[in-house]
């Protein structure tokens, strides 16, 4: 997916978050800015929103220092959804079809997102949930359902810290011993990293991987030779987020995306309204 | 009022906004936009915002042709305000404190501002009226009209088309023959000029006078010669709406603000909630 002009004033916001984020140097604040402002003017606008960011976050790590500006969100996010674990299972558990429900709280797990603008709070993670219980979802899971069932190999590649918690009720779901977990190579945003995989509790028996790239997405391009080879390879692919995607929506294979539709830009790119859960297989 | 870093997303949200206005030509917005940053890439800081939105609004009406992308909400929004003023009028006569109920019928109608970021429509101009009548005031109209009972010449410096039109409910309340009203030399924004004012049913007894400048706001070094000796020789200065403020703050004078505060930045340099109608004595 190309980045639309209503990404531009979105990056620049980003731009001052992020930098609030780790310093509370006004200075530096603006010389990031006016770095940003350069790359920005002549960007292309063929490339995906990932792309831009992923240059985007380089700069600020670079000016300012912190490698991982949202560590602490990410360790606070993931804590809470721990803390919410068993009981988002028993929700599960006992819906009248626990599969979608795995598959809703995995998609809700996805508001936990710190690209879009929004603070993510204790709160905002709790009602997160509430929400993807009953609220919209658009698409076809029974289709997902099918495709798992027939896949040798899946590859789960996800998204956010604290929302990779809530991918395992749904890997729990998925066949044992198919499903690999991708994480990507470096910190960039709130994305999970292997460190984050870890802190969420995975056992020995699900394999993770990492993409080998600081995109907040699967640029694969951008990836290492090893992920690259077993992207190709797979079955099936599960794609987490906006940023995988946006990344995502040409390349090769099976790929059902999962996301909650966050900023105005995906729903008018997918036709799906914001605030929706959606779930949705690339077109062939 | 130095422009805050928060401005700088605001300015190039604004940039689309009005590019769209005006044209539905995806590149010429795209070449606007990379303009635009071009500009804010290398901003002074110490400029205020409505300097830079100037020279932005340059950028937008040399490159789309188009003079005053914001002429038909102008006119809609005065027709509007026209239709509603016989009801304010009564609104503000069966007060029991009728000289501040006007003033919260100005300040209400400042509302009516496309710099903000909100599409205006009929709707959001009799909903800003509605809360006008009852909304929270911040500041202290008595120490107002005292200093209108001194003044012998009062300038109302008036800020947006629309908005003009119930700034007659105030101006029919200072003393006759006293007051000037100002308007903006061109247009820029929906800042009302002489045609807003002429088509906002103003009568010959108030002398209505341009202030030979683009900004939508009053930035007295581009004023005209004549503006700039009016401006400093009067009694009493009223100024409306945020642009006004911004560039007004460090002026000499005796001067009243009186705005609705539209956007967290003003919300944070003035102290007051977002929402809040605003007058604010410039301080000596």
């Amino acid at each position: 997916m190309k980045t639309y002009l209503n990404c531009i004033p979105c990056f620049v916001q980003q731009t001052l978050t992020a930098c609030r984020f780790v310093s509370d140097d006004e200075s530096l604040h603006e010389s990031v800015l006016r770095e940003v402002l350069t790359l920005l003017k002549d960007v292309d606008m063929s490339q995906t929103p990932p792309a831009m960011a992923m240059r985007i976050y380089r700069i600020i790590r670079r000016r300012t220092g912190v490698d991982d500006p949202y560590q602490e969100v990410k360790h606070q996010t993931t804590r809470e959804v721990l803390r919410l674990l068993p009981e988002l299972r028993r929700q599960v558990r006992e819906a009248a079809d626990p599969f979608t429900m795995a598959v809703r709280m995995a998609i809700g797990g996805n508001t936990i997102d710190c690209g879009v603008g929004h603070a993510i709070t204790v709160e905002t993670v709790s009602k997160a949930f509430a929400h993807a219980l009953d609220g919209p979802l658009d698409g076809d899971v029974k289709e997902f359902q099918t495709a798992v069932n027939e896949a040798k190999s899946i590859l789960y590649v996800a998204d956010n810290a604290g929302e990779i918690v809530s991918d395992r009720l749904l890997i729990e779901r998925l066949p044992a011993g198919r499903v690999t977990l991708a994480v990507r190579g470096r910190a960039v945003l709130n994305d999970a990293t292997r460190d984050d995989a870890k802190m969420a509790g995975y056992d020995e028996t699900i394999e993770i991987i990492d993409n080998g790239s600081d995109a907040p997405g699967t640029i694969l391009e951008e990836c290492s030779e090893a992920f690259r080879r077993r992207f190709a390879r797979v079955d099936l692919i599960v794609a987490k987020g906006q940023g995988n995607f946006e990344t995502l929506s040409d390349a090769k294979g099976t790929i059902f995306f999962f996301l909650k539709v966050k900023c105005p830009v995906i729903s008018h790119h997918t036709g799906c309204p914001l605030g929706h859960l959606l779930v949705r297989k690339k077109a062939e």
